[in-house]
């Protein structure tokens, strides 16, 4: 229990949307997904987060609205599952604008997006908040979003990383393309910036291709954190040589373990120090004054989730239409048709060896957190397990996913941060300007 | 000088960079450009015009950095000039959260960014000003903006509208995707919205696809406000069909009335009332306590320009490469190569009939306004100016594009704004919640 230099970070997931990771918790009175479309919901959550000295926030996104159980969105929309309303990048840039410390981190899709696009947009948010912009680099995996940007299918999975190194490599030179010091701003002379130090892109790659120069000077960070949460055997070695964050879905404090050793592994074989790229999975937090309260607590989120809807969300989250003579078949015959992999792996560790569960078991579990470890108890014991991950080489911290909103972060924020704080395992206060040098600290 | 119950619409022109029109007002100290990149910026803009009642504000925007003079971007660099430094969208969000009136218009092209992702941007931006947003439709014209995204060239100017038009279209379906009342958020039977209400947009044009739904529900003006630019035949039909706001370049009060008279029979013959298409020429505005301190005040601004920098501007607003030996020919041997049609009509008016400006003499002009008209003088002098065109049939309004930046919006707000109030020809206060609304009023 003593003081270590190591410290943990901390990134608050969001959707702009009703629902997280629970799928009953908007029905709670006192969720403020009744204001998802108001983005006062979003700037509160930047300041709960700050103030407890968060490393920074999310958001997780996709170009569609989910549909493949009975091909239909019906059940997304009537339960209030995952529904991306809003466009991430204007909310952040509001968010921006009430906040000076925390990082602000968007998911973009190098499918759907030109480098020209992206690189443009996380400078802007990188300028408007003065050095904290992050990018969630996603490459997309369904038929329905490229279906929605007019296209019959995607690349394959692999191909779609192929070009998904172009596109960030593309980005980069676009982020290049003005000197630090271009601007000179001579009043006298009308010299307002040097031409000798802006410099085109032209990148020229097998899909992609860009001249520039990018319009947009040097951003404080010069390029924004990169996040990432690949977990296919491709997806971790694009993460290995990109990522300064991974998020990860993983289901017990094993599972974590294995994964962070093996991305640990390829971070040092693509050649960057394995402290360059923080390892962050997912917990849900339930917290109590006593653990009986946060135990009745976690009853009553769980008895909110339609378990039928459980069943939908692992249709959309793998792509299959699941029937309803599969959902007493054993949860290890799933395959993924479409969607993350990541998503199919948490599924699949739920199980114990040998024992499969059902996926009508496994969708009432899903439903309920998206089967991400499920933190249930006082602030002391909360911080005990996040401390035993963090110290036992499960990770370098969490993105905190909680049940309910606002009340999971700021209950958070207030009891189990101040704990994480004496114990000396989380930062008092930001050491850097930018977020790139937060994660450094 | 009666009052009348018709009243003039009033929108500022912002540039996210050094340079509005006036190609040296940057030098000036007081300039608000050495500000570029900070958004605190454009929120002190919006907050002063919305402090005046303006209808709204609209981001021009180019997605490149202009070359076309010696092949380069030097001089534009060099110069300051109209630099797009950072993406409108986020600016706008910033913007929507320290005013509640004010429309908030951002320019995105037809030919970069997919339907699903304008419908997106824009839904979000209704969503997040509470029913403020404004498209400024633009096709793009150059082939520097297409090699910035990895196409070597753009299609032709017809067929980038016949393009435009599907675009369009395809948004308005992803728009109204969600029926207004789609979201029920029952609490206690579990239902966050009916599914009946949320319909696909299964678009299938020419050369535009796109399948639905929008993940964005209805947003409170439902699609945001169009404006348009065009000048072209067929740039004028689209926006005939389309627009709701036109800003348009014009030098002199007879171009002016040729010009909106030609637009509102377009527009009656697209099916629409004439009032519902506001045409709105820009005007710059120089202001004294006298004439002669204003006089004394626009030499002064025009000495800021490197008249050099006006020739390269001609270059790159027309797309050609003017050479030496070009700078004394006459004016009107110019031709539009790449570049928007209204840029070279408003060079070529500024011409007496039958003697030609050399393109020296153009360039010194074009370098300290763009040729729009420059009213210089006390606030009445701008008060009776505005109100003659105004009532002759030259516009509905103007888009205010003042040489100066912060000053010539807060001179303007302060002074002209009161003296077109006590004539009743412009609003004393919002009428409606939303742009659309207030344009209606």
């Amino acid at each position: 229990m003593a003081a270590t230099p190591r410290r943990m970070h901390l990134v608050g997931y969001l959707i702009a949307g009703p629902t997280w990771h629970h799928h009953g918790s908007w029905r709670q009175d006192a969720s403020d997904a009744v204001d998802a479309l108001d983005p006062a919901r979003y700037e509160h959550l930047a300041k709960v987060m700050e103030a407890a000295k968060f490393d920074g926030l999310f958001f997780v996104d996709t170009l569609m609205l989910t549909e493949f159980y009975q091909g239909s969105h019906a059940e997304v929309v009537r339960n209030g599952g995952q529904i991306y309303m809003l466009e991430p990048m204007q909310l952040l840039a509001a968010m921006a604008r009430v906040t000076s410390r925390i990082g602000l981190s968007a998911t973009m899709s190098t499918a759907f997006a030109h480098p020209f696009q992206i690189a443009r947009a996380f400078a802007t948010l990188d300028h408007i908040s003065k050095g904290r912009a992050a990018w969630n680099i996603v490459t997309s995996t369904t038929t329905r979003e490229a279906q929605n940007f007019g296209l019959a299918s995607l690349p394959s999975p692999t191909e779609r990383y192929d070009h998904a190194d172009e596109v960030v490599e593309a980005c980069c030179r676009l982020w290049e393309c003005w000197e630090a010091d271009a601007i000179v701003y001579d009043r006298e002379r009308g010299i307002y910036a040097d031409p000798a130090k802006v410099h085109r892109a032209d990148y020229e790659g097998r899909w992609v291709r860009t001249r520039g120069p990018l319009p947009t000077p040097r951003s404080p960070q010069g390029r924004p954190v990169f996040m990432q949460a690949g977990s296919s055997d491709r997806g971790r070695d694009f993460a290995a040589r990109w990522a300064e964050v991974v998020f990860t879905l993983q289901h017990s404090k094993q599972d974590m373990q294995r994964f962070c050793a093996d991305m640990k592994s390829r971070v040092a074989a693509a050649g960057r120090r394995p402290e360059q790229c923080a390892v962050l999975p997912a917990i849900d937090v339930i917290l109590g004054e006593t653990q009986e309260i946060a135990r009745e607590r976690a009853d009553y989120i769980a008895s909110l989730v339609n378990p039928e809807f459980g069943i939908a969300e692992i249709s959309n989250a793998l792509g299959v239409d699941l029937p309803p003579d599969a959902f007493d078949r054993p949860v290890d015959e799933l395959s993924l048709k479409e969607g993350a992999r990541g998503m199919l792996d948490v599924i699949l560790q739920a199980s114990k060896p040998g024992t499969p569960l059902t996926i009508r078991e496994a969708a009432r579990r899903y439903g309920n957190t998206r089967m991400n470890p499920q933190i249930v108890g006082t602030p002391k014991m909360v911080a005990d397990y996040m401390q035993d991950l963090f110290e036992s080489g499960c990770c370098d911290g969490f993105v905190l996913c909680p049940a309910v909103s606002p009340e999971g972060y700021v209950q958070f924020c207030r009891s189990v941060v101040p704990e994480l704080q004496r114990r000396g395992i989380f930062r008092k206060d930001y050491a850097g300007r930018t977020f790139r040098e937060n994660l450094a600290n």
